[in-house]
């Protein structure tokens, strides 16, 4: 390497950051380290001193801006909020200047990426990249979302594409097998520029908004299997080890089997699951997806389903309060139940379709995005990226990629002919255990609501006339009306007797 | 009038600026006005220059504040955002002083009045009301719910209480008969202080969160006998205007009826409601409830999924499309359904019940925001000035004040113990609509989404235990467990083939 310096360097060793700068040394980048606490990063250095790229301990940002080759590329893993804006500060103070590309690989709010590409415009160049896959996607293949502007893309790029997650383009399955020092080679990278400024950090929130609802069905399957047919974990486990040969092939379906299978290390003959407490935790990006859904006024129910779906299962001293004054339905019947057979499938097929619907929410974001933000968004390869490296990577990815190839201005995922044969298949079965999750009182709030968002968006006629002839009268607020163009609006004068129409 | 000055001054002719102004005339209060447009106050003063408190027409805000009988008290009606701002600084630069109190009666954001009560508080007394009811209400006796420093309240206190709707203390209806010049007396005024800075405005807000709810669940309410039972829109009234004399008694019940008993006024042989185009507007107060609900983590579910109903129904044209791709269900058969009159008292029972959801849901909002605010609210007289004047009145709002005479902690309306009764005498019913629903393909988003909140919140288990594992497995967010103490977070170590826990 010309004058034997870094060609990229990362402040901030959590574990995320640590774990990428192992991936990228394993690619042969020689790469600078800072982290605020020094010790962490000489353990770190010293503990992989003998990597195949090669690693710069930096004591100080002065140390570490020198140490890397000019024009410079930096990358930034450390929390969300002040500490990027405190950090890309002290860069520019320690020589970074206006070549030099700073990529914000943190979970950050996508509107300060947007606000910190404009601001710090004329010092450097920002750049920000959603970075999926936790701890050991970071390690062995993430999925990367990249936002900016486009000429830093190619200057990150061949970093970007060598350290991410790969896919067989064929059957959109991860290629599997990266180990220390031995990354996998082949297949199409997990990485793709999604658009300018916060466009990587967008898409990255829709990623865990949809990762919301895709755990929270999950769970429900679960839940309806344990309470409807009295199974145990592993024999869930079981049934989700079988699906995950099928549609629902995916990454979260593989570790739900593994978890049911999962013996509880302190206690004799128990299952893991049954010992972990049933009150969730969140860290925000699923709540800033539904927060953006509503602001855009894009039905993201289902998604925003799951979020509160985590609320209330926090409020576990209140739950346990109410459950022993408010009395249950009576338990459903064998003859309600049907076959057990039947019954599991049903619920993999409600799952499958429930799981379609979330999808077609998270892409309906993204496609409202692009007006609100002025992106415009290539919506096969977003879900190509997604198809490795990620949480929610799934063979379901490959499918939506292909729907949108087919036309890129899809309106919505349920209008695809292979996603509205699937769900047409398995209505019968999603309705089946809706009626049978209300009938017997299983909490199942995001396939009740994935199915009254599939009705309503296939739905000609909807009740809100009504909506809107209460909002005309107490309110005035005018309607529309069905045999006029649409944006003329009207009022009926309510209070007279005669209730004539008025134009408004 | 000592020096002949107005008691009070109202800023902002639009209709409810009118309709307030005439109200307090009407109780003998000289109103000073002014507006931007002068005609439209000149045209104003004209028209009811004889009402019995008297007007006085102000050309600037420097009349304005002469014809204020110091100190004074100024209504603002004026739209919420800057224009709020930006009078209150005319008003000073007016002469407007520290011992002079300026009312916001708009729709302003709670948060603007909690930043302008403390921005302004060297300069001048600033106060936040809500004003329910309507244009009708403004006029007649709106419900009034004041937030500011208490002291202000005594002052504002003799014009709000003589101004609001008075409700019978006994029945909790509203007593009605109000005409031009000839309020109603006697009875309990829907005005009340409910804490301070920005708390009248909040709990203003989710008013309008609730209203939203039990809007949209009329509107499910309407669609399913109008889809299950092919009921025209008189018949469907009938049943509406027999509801409105039991349980379910209320201002939209009754406005309901109304509406579709109406005829078409543009076409012969129609009811309106078939003629009113089903997109439905917004004005943002109840996304706003469902973004607070959010970022404070309480589970508003019900209300949120009616703000996204309100917004799939916009998408009027992609819905049709997706109408002539997308295959319904197969329609009910006679068997399902079972009997007419079975049926219709089963919707009922299923509005009652989710109507009970989204009003615990947002008495949940007021709860945690007293926390989040430094309030203590007092859910009791909320619910009793809610009883009369605006959008929601109801007589279920006579039992929900009971609910929290008897027990001002209760943590949440379900447990009140005649709601609790009233719920299960009824959740057989309701628990048989939403399968219907499901099975029918009828899209019922708030129903569904109200049934998921009782039953989550009536489990004692939830299956948030996977959800957490699942965390802990791909991000080792920790989990607890059932049998450790609360706030003891353990991880298991999923890389270690003996997998290990660790406490964390």
């Amino acid at each position: 390497m010309s004058s034997g310096k870094a060609e990229i360097g990362l402040i901030g060793l959590g574990t995320m950051g640590q774990n990428l700068v192992l991936n990228m040394a394993d690619h042969g980048f020689h790469v600078a380290v800072y982290n605020r606490t020094t010790e962490v990063m000489d353990e770190f250095v010293r503990a992989h001193g003998d990597t195949p790229g090669g690693l710069t301990g930096c004591r100080s940002l002065g140390e570490f801006v020198a140490a890397l080759k000019p024009p410079r590329i930096a990358v930034l893993l450390v929390p969300a909020g002040k500490p990027v804006d405190s950090v890309t500060e002290q860069l520019i103070g320690a020589g970074v200047g206006k070549a030099d590309l700073i990529v914000d690989a943190g979970n950050s709010l996508w509107t300060d990426t947007i606000r910190r590409e404009r601001d710090y415009a004329d010092r450097l160049k920002f750049f920000g990249s959603g970075v999926s896959g936790g701890s050991e996607g970071a390690r062995f293949g993430p999925s990367l979302m990249a936002g900016g502007d486009a000429k830093s893309w190619q200057r990150l790029k061949p970093i970007w594409e060598a350290i991410a997650a790969r896919v067989d383009p064929k059957t959109g399955r991860p290629l599997e097998g990266a180990a220390p020092g031995k990354p996998v080679k082949g297949g199409e990278p997990c990485a793709a520029y999604i658009g300018p400024d916060g466009a990587g950090h967008y898409v990255k929130m829709v990623h865990n908004g949809i990762e919301y609802a895709d755990m929270q069905l999950i769970c429900e399957a679960y839940w309806l299997l344990s309470t409807l047919l009295d199974m145990s974990p592993p024999e869930i486990g079981d049934v989700f080890a079988k699906w995950n040969r099928g549609d629902l092939d995916s990454y979260l379906i593989e570790i739900t089997a593994d978890i049911l299978h999962q013996k509880d290390p302190q206690k004799k003959n128990a299952w893991f699951v049954d010992s972990v407490l049933d009150a969730a935790g969140q860290k925000g990006t699923g709540k800033w997806t539904s927060v953006n859904a509503l602001d855009m006024g894009v039905p993201a129910a289902t998604i925003t389903e799951a979020v509160f779906a985590r609320i209330i299962s926090s409020l576990k001293d209140e739950r346990a309060g109410a459950a022993k004054k408010i009395k249950a339905p009576a338990p459903l019947s064998r003859r309600a139940l049907g076959s057990r057979e039947q019954l599991i499938d049903a619920v993999r097929q409600a799952l499958y379709c429930s799981k379609i619907c979330a999808y077609a929410q998270g892409f309906q974001l993204m496609r409202q995005a692009q007006t609100e933000y002025h992106w415009t968004l290539d919506f096969a390869t977003i879900a190509r990226i997604w198809r490795g490296g990620c949480i929610i990577r799934a063979r379901f990815l490959q499918r939506i990629a292909s729907a949108y190839e087919e036309d890129k201005d899809l309106p919505n995922l349920l209008l695809d002919r292979t996603f509205r044969r699937q769900i047409n298949a398995g209505q019968e079965a999603w309705r089946k255990v809706v009626a049978l999750a209300a009938t017997g009182g299983v909490p199942c709030p995001a396939f009740m609501s994935a199915l009254a968002y599939y009705d309503s968006y296939r739905s000609r006629r909807l009740p809100a006339n009504l909506l809107q002839a209460q909002r005309d009268y107490f309110g005035a607020h005018t309607y529309e009306r069905v045999d006029q163009p649409r944006g003329q609006f009207f009022h009926l004068d309510w209070s007279n007797p005669d209730r004539p129409q008025q134009p408004a």
